[in-house]
């Protein structure tokens, strides 16, 4: 019997059009995490991709949490009597999605998906065209071709697909400690991250953690005629200003304390390898009208934006907004602040620390409340796994160059789930592009991606149970 | 022929309740100048205030400008065939108002008028209630008064009540310029500032002025994703934030250049005369929930507030605002900023100033758009002229206490206006309390204010017209 591969891949050659049909299908859905209105789109979401896995062969379900559902599908493999047991993976993804305000600079409506041409060929736009049902639908697609073509992936897999991940996935955790048993696996696959550019194919083996704070600062009990109160009343705009404009020194140095505690500065093969990538600083802060590097003076610009952390203003609001003016000191004043951590970094102190660079810079009668509403680590993933070298061996046949290594500066905080509740490495082999316009206005997908996704994903099977078998 | 005062001031007190039911219709018109979509209630409650000076034997026009609409009414006066002509007092008001919000604050509909009891006796809570429709309404009722008892006034009268006052009055100057001998008199007499107390009358002799200004800061070309460009990507609201933050150093002074220049010191008489008005400001700022005073360190209360500049934030906006989190680099930042201003500084300065201390701060790829809404100077009314004697007479013998002469901390631009294109001095004669929650929610005017205000009104032009005739 010959090898599937060859004929799995012209499956998915084939059957291109009906994989980016079912893909807008699912990016129909406004499964917005973040909107309480939208929790029933986000069921729908669910439901759709668990159809989707059962008409594969899979024994999926929807199943609750505190939150929004989990997907979860189970396919035992080919099955090998008296063999090696075959190795087991779990692919993870999520079908939620980010917010997609502002709307008004959406150039089609971001839950009406439509494709258009663009130098790579066609793309389709749309919130959540990449991040992450875009990425789903790679090894969604590489699955289903295997069971097409050859009756079943060739070997175990499990499939774990989240509705929180953009809102820090609070229900994750419990969910995972809870279902331990039933997902153990060899290792997860997740595609969620970039590649290094259209042609050149990367596994990410570090992430940025990150910790989200929201800090609501309050003074006087109502707001105040700042003709009446003005150089009397605390100005609680003024005190947001004051506080959040002290968060960085001259050299781009974060100032919350203790904030550099435990972060490690670059070995010399990483800034070898990363040298060697010849990034263009210039070209990728150009193509969003930028010239200017921001971060900490004296740093590369990978190393600034793979193992440096940062401290961002995400949202910033308090008095009048409307048209014209209005002589008002407001009695409150809020700003959402993420912070991106690296490897060494520990969340809870970088949480603690926003809750006493904003105490002690309070007068007496403010008050300041800080929320928490995630904190993840920045992890690393061993880059000499037989994984990684399944996947570098599998993604340089695809595309006929190597792999690449690379950092990613975002936060997959399920990485570090996977390892600390299941004891599973995570491979991050993912297809996004820097100018996908993740959590952006116009994100969008090139269908190029998708299809030498999917070709790689079912190349990637081949290679894990060939090589395990 | 008896002197028609007690007559008058009877009329007032038995006619009270229709007084206050007219001011509530007048509350009732949501005449909000800064938002374009109640353009047609300013014509209604410029129309309405029409009606009512027609009722009371003036020549009145709702007259247009490039922006919303002027009131103007004339009345002769008694006439005094071969007698020295009798003075000529213009009245000044605004019809217009603050906008609401924050809405969710009101206990009740803003343009929906309730009356509620307080500790002064009742009270109406409505956007306007004092600020300014209750003010304009007591010489309104005391000039009706005049018509009904006396058959008119005892002196000329012209009224000007403009619609823009809350948006910096842009069409004021062109229409006293384009009017200025119809609109010629001896003295301005403006209802728009407060009390002492409830049982203390005060004529106003310095007003702060004022230059507002919105700032739009615009970084990247699209929101960008806070994991991929953290550490690269300018990010505008921190940029905001340091920006603003450094507008004051740790004594309260305020860091744009050149701000000072020309503030005089408090002399010695006012320093002494202030002193004497035992201001508490801990009660004052414990009413709104404060204690610690801000603005300058080592300056007085009533110095900071009524003859010190400041620089408030009354507005700031930017990125993701909504419910949990968006890890979002945004591209646009936006604060609105008012300083207001004390005799001495220039405006245009000021405002340039702004421009520069924004421009100096911005990295080469950031941009800055700041739009000037509006520049008023700080002025100062002479103590010792006929007219605050007269009014100095008329409150004390309304009140049975002497009136005070006191500072504002407000902005009343038509005063320099009139002074600088009529040549008119003005009277500032006022009714508000600190607690009238003016620009606020739930903003009041004890009805205690509006009969005594009435009276007091009633009695001040018999003493102008008695002591000049």
């Amino acid at each position: 019997m010959p090898h599937p591969l060859p004929a799995i891949l012209a499956h998915l050659d084939e059957n291109a059009a009906a994989a980016e049909a079912r893909l807008i299908d699912w990016l129909r859905i406004p499964s917005i995490s973040a909107q309480p209105a939208h929790a029933g789109d986000c069921l729908r979401a669910a439901g759709w991709v668990r159809d989707e896995l059962q008409g594969m062969g899979f024994a999926a379900e929807v199943r609750p949490t505190a939150g929004h559902p989990v997907v979860v599908g189970h396919h035992p493999g080919p099955g090998r009597p008296g063999g090696k047991a075959s190795p087991h993976l779990l692919f993870y993804g999520h079908y939620d999605v980010q917010p997609a305000d502002p709307l008004a600079l959406w150039t089609s409506p971001p839950f009406d998906p439509v494709v258009v041409e663009g130098p790579h060929g066609p793309r389709v736009v749309a919130r959540g065209a990449v991040d992450d049902k875009g990425q789903c639908a790679m090894w969604l697609e590489a699955l289903r071709a295997w069971h097409l073509v050859a009756g079943g992936p060739p070997c175990a897999i499990t499939v774990l697909i989240e509705g929180e991940e953009e809102v820090g996935s609070p229900s994750l955790d419990p969910f995972l400690t809870a279902n331990r048993e039933e997902l153990k696996a060899d290792v997860a696959v997740i595609s969620d991250t970039g590649m290094w550019d259209i042609d050149t194919p990367a596994i990410t083996t570090s992430l940025r953690g990150m910790v989200y704070a929201q800090v609501d600062l309050k003074a006087a009990s109502r707001d105040l005629h700042s003709g009446i109160y003005g150089g009397a009343a605390r100005n609680p705009i003024n005190l947001l200003s004051q506080i959040m404009g002290g968060l960085h020194d001259a050299d781009g140095r974060v100032q919350l304390p203790g904030f550099y505690d435990g972060v490690r500065e670059l070995t010399n093969a990483q800034r070898v390898e990363w040298d060697a990538l010849r990034f263009d600083e210039a070209e990728f802060l150009g193509e969003v009208g930028l010239s200017v590097p921001a971060g900490e003076r004296g740093r590369g610009a990978l190393e600034r934006m793979w193992a440096r952390p940062t401290a961002d203003l995400n949202g910033i609001w308090g008095g009048y907004t409307g048209d014209g003016s209005k002589t008002v000191i407001a009695s409150e004043a809020h700003a959402k602040l993420s912070c991106r951590l690296v490897p060494g970094q520990d969340p809870q102190k970088v949480a603690e620390s926003i809750r006493r660079f904003v105490a002690e810079r309070l007068p007496a009668d403010c008050t300041a409340e800080v929320q928490v509403f995630s904190t993840t680590p920045g992890i690393e993933v061993a880059a000499d796994s037989p994984w990684v070298r399944a996947a570098r061996t599998a993604l340089t046949e695809e595309y006929g160059k190597p792999a690449v290594l690379m950092g990613c500066g975002g936060s997959i905080p399920v990485v570090e789930s996977m390892q600390r509740l299941l004891g599973l490495d995570s491979l991050l082999v993912g297809f996004g592009l820097t100018d996908d316009q993740v959590h952006s206005p116009n994100e969008k997908f090139e269908f190029r991606c998708l299809h030498k996704g999917a070709r790689s994903h079912a190349r990637l099977l081949a290679e894990i149970a060939g090589r395990t078998a």
